[in-house]
């Protein structure tokens, strides 16, 4: 039988690690640089599947956290898994749940056996292994799946400030004692014993693929340590885990230069949890393939709209009378609606001071539009990424995406480097 | 130029009040029985207005009191009206803000000029007067725009319980002192004056149609004075009002079987905020063209799912393994989910579990699918409503509608009267 996920590179920017592909899974293909969004339990907040697919999205996440604590793997795999439980027929991704674990609960025990922690839905002790952790995913049933991995907090706690210092498990790790190299060593080492223990517990090879992680902070050597040991592991894909977790731009870019050439070139690469738009665009030209994000959602859900130009906050009095839509360029249904061939005579968009309205009035029907048009911004933006580079041209990618122009810059020769501060 | 309005009546009931008609405006036709959801605020909680209209809804009804106070209706007339600003092109009632007034504020003061309230929204204080209610559903610009009348209660605030003493307004009336015969008397009085002032004040009748409102609460004798005076200003339609604040269904169907007969026959006919699907059922009967209700919207988003064979409350934990529909006889968007061709290859429909979970997890698209189902039930009733009168087949219709059943029974001579029980 033919594995369960191929990836096909179609067309290389000459002037980046950039790469156009193809991934083909038992649900369907998905055109890459990809943007997956996040349907954390079960459903892309607010929006019906139908409306996420005219987005564009051709994938979509699931947090394995969530879903094993509520309503529980087995019950969705009785469901028709994750597939069929929430309607999504095409390609679905699942994590491993470990971050959530480490960054949402009270974290009671971290060892080689896995992590023990407190639910968040009903306080009972719940254990993750890695072989737990396969097994809910293989209930689950997505077609790619994550392995589990110690996922220690990139940034020394001792370092941050303390409105960073958000996190139960960040305040836990800021107690006296705490080595943070000591500690990034050992993640790294447990990271790849348990990438071991998932592959062999992974009892569904022949219709969900594995990904191993990266881990190692924001310290290259580690990266380098961890991206040599995780891809010695063959697996049909690779992720970079453990950024875009409290550092800034140039400190996330770091880590993604530096490790996305240490993955294997011929399989397709995944950022995990990244990002604006510039750290897309700087990502798809280091060589990342894959993308998922809460932003568009979240953002969209408290009145923050995405557009090429930047952000339209619709709190603002500035938008009360604001006629326009979010962006006229813009083809989503809050910008542009036309379902099903019914038209709008009355008017050609929502206008942001009817969205603006919305927000103000609380009521669904503006976390819903403003998610469904920023799901769309980050699907045209991959789209246009994807034309970028297969007409080898970023300048006029960067004319049309201002807000993204600061992840053109730097990024060796042929690019945009110097040129960046005119495109 | 033709009137804004035209209702040709279609077919007959031999063996009831029943009619299938036509109501023409220039937002386009409505079928008769109709059933109108509401968009308090400008919009249909939780749906795109595509969605709304792919249940079959052919027209939508906003609040012209919380539309008054936020965004105001100067600024709705300045995008568009009512039809522009909420992206609605279909026709649109408005209710003349009157009941809001009354039962959702702190009641200031209420003399022939109008009553004075506090907004909910900013704490000013506002004045509506029978002017004021025109001139704002001008500006609003819906297609049926209601009177303003004074609505008092219905049933003597001396004899109601403690539990149903809910609102402001009804605690204020049972202070000591208050008569309720009188407050009747007056109400009806001046229901009247207002209702000359309406119409006076009306500066859109080329393109809106105002309908008068008869009251008297649950004394028939008041009914038929107030559909006397009422009938007597010649309007293009008539609504039955002051029902359904917390009678019974026998009280409301006393009420409207006297007084749906007083009304023109060859105008539509309008009972508001009315109901339950045998209300629906035996308000036809008695002649009523025209119904609007929270219920499918606002029960949706309390996980109450109506079925012809009575509501599904999803949060039941039988429902926790419910691989099921709502309803297999639905073809909403929750039981048959097939948009824009986008077909589900996974699944059918949303399960019950599913539905279940959503709630549980407070996800917004459980409130969302519930709402779509929950109008498409009452748009599927409407339906057959309009085809038992067709195809003069009560009969068949109850065996679809058990849950209507009770409004089948005791429409006079011809009806299904003592054969109700065997329906």
């Amino acid at each position: 039988m033919a594995p369960p996920l191929s990836f096909s590179i179609l067309v290389r920017d000459p002037g980046s690690a950039a790469r156009v592909g193809r991934i083909e899974t038992r649900h369907g293909a998905i055109d890459t640089p990809a943007f997956m969004p996040v349907g954390t339990q079960g459903t892309i907040k607010g929006l019906l599947p139908s409306l996420v697919a005219a987005t564009g999205a051709q994938i979509v996440l699931g947090n394995t956290y969530h879903l094993m604590l509520r309503p529980g793997s087995a019950l969705v795999a009785s469901l028709g898994g994750l597939h069929g439980f929430m309607n999504w027929p095409g390609p679905i991704l699942t994590d491993s749940g470990g971050y959530q674990a480490y960054s949402m609960s009270d974290l009671t025990t971290l060892s080689d056996e896995g992590v023990s922690f407190r639910s968040i839905v009903d306080g009972s002790m719940v254990h993750l292994s890695p072989e737990r952790a396969i097994e809910v995913q293989n209930q689950l049933g997505a077609d790619i799946i994550m392995a589990l991995d110690d996922c220690p907090p990139s940034v020394d706690p001792a370092t941050m400030s303390q409105t960073r210092l958000r996190t139960r498990a960040a305040r836990s790790r800021s107690a006296l004692g705490y080595d943070h190299a000591r500690r990034l060593d050992e993640a790294g080492e447990r990271t790849i014993r348990w990438l071991e223990r998932c592959k062999a517990a992974h009892a569904r090879a022949d219709v969900q693929s594995l990904f191993g992680i990266v881990q190692g902070g924001t310290d290259l050597d580690r990266r380098s340590r961890s991206a040599a040991q995780v891809c010695g592991v063959e697996l049909p894909g690779y992720a970079i885990g453990g950024v875009a977790v409290g550092e800034g731009f140039s400190e996330i870019l770091n880590v993604v230069r530096h490790t996305a050439p240490l993955l294997p070139p011929e399989k397709p690469r995944y950022l995990m949890g990244v990002g604006y738009e510039r750290d897309l665009v700087a990502a798809v030209r280091a060589g990342v393939d894959m993308f998922d994000c809460v932003l568009p959602t979240r953002n969209g859900r408290n009145a923050y709209a995405f557009t090429p130009r930047g952000a339209v906050r619709l709190r603002n009095a500035t938008y009360a009378e604001d006629a326009g839509p979010l962006d006229p360029e813009c083809d989503c249904m809050a910008c542009r609606p036309d379902l099903n061939g019914w038209r709008t005579e009355a008017g050609h968009h929502f206008s942001r001071a009817y969205l603006r309205h919305l927000f103000m009035a609380r009521e669904m029907l503006g976390p819903i539009l403003v998610s469904l048009h920023n799901l769309r911004h980050f699907q045209r933006l991959m789209l246009d990424i994807r034309r970028a580079i297969r007409d080898n041209d970023w300048l006029a990618f960067g004319r049309r995406w201002p807000v993204a122009k600061e992840g053109l810059v730097g990024v060796g020769e042929g690019d945009l480097g110097g040129a960046g501060g005119s495109v």
